[in-house]
């Protein structure tokens, strides 16, 4: 019998919910962006849920926004994700941990270094998501003018991730022989000096950490240009991507799974994790007002921002409570435009409301009861949509409370998503093989262990 | 009455120890680098015994020595300190947890986020040990060819921590106000922007974390040359110093308080605790035989590399069962060389004999009983060579559970060491100031509330 195919669950951790009106919502925690209590309890229950992993996104600086708008959100700090999720792994036993780390503004020892760490830390639960660092402003923390050129920044990125697993490889597996009767801790035949020598960087190695549990932390990447795809397409193992709904999930799916096959990579190697922002409710009514009531606490004078944003046009001077009048064209994002045009005019919206949902959260959204919902997930998994998602809670922690109260056991019931995690890493849950190690397949332990 | 003064104990941590025989000692943990349940029983133990802060060197590269003597020893390498310390943090209360950072190889925005992180993630429990690196090899894992000069390593470290420190500052401690009501979640004018731009850095602000517990983390210094005394005495609150004996300690106390003062600073803001290796016996018989003990498990090829670079001479043709030889001067630290001799020929040790002793470890060392040890401790304070120690455990978990059990409590019978903690944040364990913000100072919600 062959098995049904499994959705792989990702939670998009903001400490507070990466919705600007939530912290407002009642009950939520609005100092949670540094109270590790909540974070704890936030990441145990997911635990419980048997989410594949828990995922922190990184910015190098404040979002580039009016303070005016940037104030009304809770976005502007919270905890760095290496120090979050170090301390998650002390409480938490099976879930996954990914940090996000920049190729752009971090240098390749450290972050091969911390990841390595995590890993062992937290016993193979680790996983890297690559970026480039979509915030411009983060290079003025970094002693550069500006922003480094797009496609340069993805030579960089590819190169720095060579390094970094070429220094993950510094050991074998079975490097530390730690032999009390000879006094030899390790066998210097099972180290490697990697002398990297190339465009972008130059390090001599070898990495002051023993192999990760799991060969080399999970490589996850986010990028969505042809860069970012084609980097996916090479070296990721998961890719976390906005998509807006299903027609174009599809599209992206069949393009990186597409270039993957033309590379040699089995498919099956990379998990496409779309973003969902997922509000329950017991009737599709109450999922809609549950939105609808989350959005009328994001504040005008940040929604208009992000509105105007979206528009490419400032359009703080329209009445609140009238309609949209047309918009002229502007070099925007055409189709994330439409898009909000389109809300606008179907469902009669003001452009406060308007502005409300756009500085609230307008990508891809499932609103409805745990068995639409469900409905909506597992007809992206049977039409090669995604193979899970990448969960973002409307408001915490009842969100998240309703996602696994109700949303998790429907899905359970379907068969499509584990009861129980089946083994200990995070290669384990999102079914990755274990990289061997370049320098020393053949003496590699676990190579060994496999067969 | 005034009250006696006080010791202030840090634990200076190695996984595993840092005598290069301690992996062998009978009951030693050799897997202790990368695992984290002893580490969180020590950290835990420690806790218990009410230490000041438990810390962690940091190294960026492997040590520098020829591979046949490293691989005797497990120090190649363990976990990256940063992620060990945010994991102990989820697992401890009230002990500080001092990190290692370099200024030379990495940089303000990082350091400064990851410091204040660690900072709430513990509730104002973080320090920051400010090296400029000491192993030159680490140049070569971060694109140089050999290290940064000595000097201007310092000045780079300078204003290194006039930016971390900066950016500590870029948020009023009542900076976020998150007022529901209102819809806003901090107050503009409460936040400051860098703008930093100097001889080596250029970087904006302001910090994505907000101001930290403590105000700022504790800042602790490693540096001994006279470029690194003026920096401690310009800038940190505690110093780790590595002393040979009292008579040294004294003059280096003295050198760094008289400093403090010709910058008007008060001395009692900066603690000095030089790094002690205690091995404690029920006798001094016993203990100077558990020392003996520990030493012969050093190596031959690891005592004897270390032998030579202490001798400034290659002496691993000598016989390792005679005497030492007459050994012509070179270049070796004087002092250093004169010290080894001097046990040889005190002693009457074998060539064996001084190089385990040295490739074992040969800093000051407080070798004796519970009372012998803490009349040599108690005499380091009242003569003002010390404010405290960072301890060094022989071998683990032993070596610390004997400290603990046995020489912490004839410290506190004395009453020079505390039986319970009297606040929850690292200064509060050393008896150091929270700094006011620099920019903020009138609207120091703390600053208010202190008076
Ligand atoms: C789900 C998701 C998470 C992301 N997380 C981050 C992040 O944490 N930090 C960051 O700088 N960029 C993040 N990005 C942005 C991407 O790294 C990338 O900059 C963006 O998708 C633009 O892609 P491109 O650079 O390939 O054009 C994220 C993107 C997505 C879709
Ligand atoms: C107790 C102690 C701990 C130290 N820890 C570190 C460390 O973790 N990393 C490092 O690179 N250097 C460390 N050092 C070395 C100092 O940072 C410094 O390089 C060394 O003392 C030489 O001083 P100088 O550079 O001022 O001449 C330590 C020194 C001492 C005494």
């Amino acid at each position: 019998m062959t098995r049904i195919r499994q959705l792989h669950l990702g939670a998009f951790m903001r400490p507070v919910s990466l919705h600007t009106g939530a912290w407002r919502f009642p009950g939520a925690y609005p100092d949670a962006n540094f109270n590790f209590a909540h974070l704890k309890r936030f990441a145990q229950t997911l635990e419980r849920a048997r989410f594949d992993a828990f995922f922190m996104a990184d910015h190098l600086a404040v979002l580039n926004m009016p303070v005016n708008a940037l104030k009304r959100g809770q976005t502007a700090t919270s905890f760095e994700p290496f120090t979050l999720l170090s301390a998650l792994a002390a409480v938490t036993e099976k879930i996954g941990l990914v940090a996000t780390a920049s190729t752009t503004f971090d240098t390749p020892f450290h972050v091969a270094r911390r990841f390595a760490s995590l890993d062992h830390l937290s016993g193979g639960r680790a996983g890297w998501n690559v970026v480039t660092t979509s915030n411009p402003d983060a290079a003025l923390n970094f002693g550069l003018d500006e922003h480094m050129e797009h496609d340069e920044r993805y030579r960089r990125a590819r190169e720095f991730m060579d390094v970094v697993t070429g220094l993950w490889d510094s050991w074998a597996d079975d490097a530390f022989v730690r032999d009390v009767a000879s006094g030899e801790y390790f066998d210097p035949a099972k180290l490697h000096v990697l002398a990297h020598k190339g465009d972008y960087f130059s390090v001599r190695g070898p990495l002051n950490i023993a192999r990760p549990p799991q060969g080399w932390p999970v490589v996850v990447q986010a990028g969505s240009s042809e860069a970012g795809r084609q980097l996916a397409a090479e070296t990721a193992e998961a890719v976390f991507t906005a998509q807006p709904d299903l027609e174009a999930g599809k599209r992206f799916y069949a393009d990186v799974k597409s270039r993957m096959e033309k590379l040699g990579r089995d498919p099956d190697h990379l998990k496409i994790l779309p973003g969902a922002f997922v509000v329950v409710g017991d009737s599709l009514e109450e999922a809609h007002e549950k939105r609808e009531r989350l959005d009328s606490f994001v504040h005008y004078d940040s929604g208009i921002a992000s509105l105007s944003i979206a528009l490419g046009h400032d359009v703080s001077a329209l009445d609140p409570d009238g309609p949209l009048p047309e918009i002229p064209e502007s070099n925007a994002s055409r189709s994330a435009r439409q898009r909000v045009v389109d809300w606008a005019r179907e469902e009669g919206l003001t452009v406060r409301q308007l502005a409300q949902r756009v500085g609230g959260y307008s990508g891809l959204q499932m609103v409805g009861t745990p068995s639409s919902i469900a409905d909506e997930m597992e007809q992206w998994l049977t039409e090669a949509g995604s193979d899970g998602f990448n969960v973002m809670f409307p408001y915490l922690p009842a969100g998240l409370d309703d996602f696994v109260g109700k949303v998790v056991p429907e899905l359970q019931r379907r068969g499509i998503f584990r009861r129980e995690y089946e083994g200990n890493t995070l290669r384990d849950h999102l079914g990755l093989p274990r990289p061997a190690n370049r320098f020393f397949a053949v003496d590699d332990r676990s190579a060994i262990s496999q067969r």
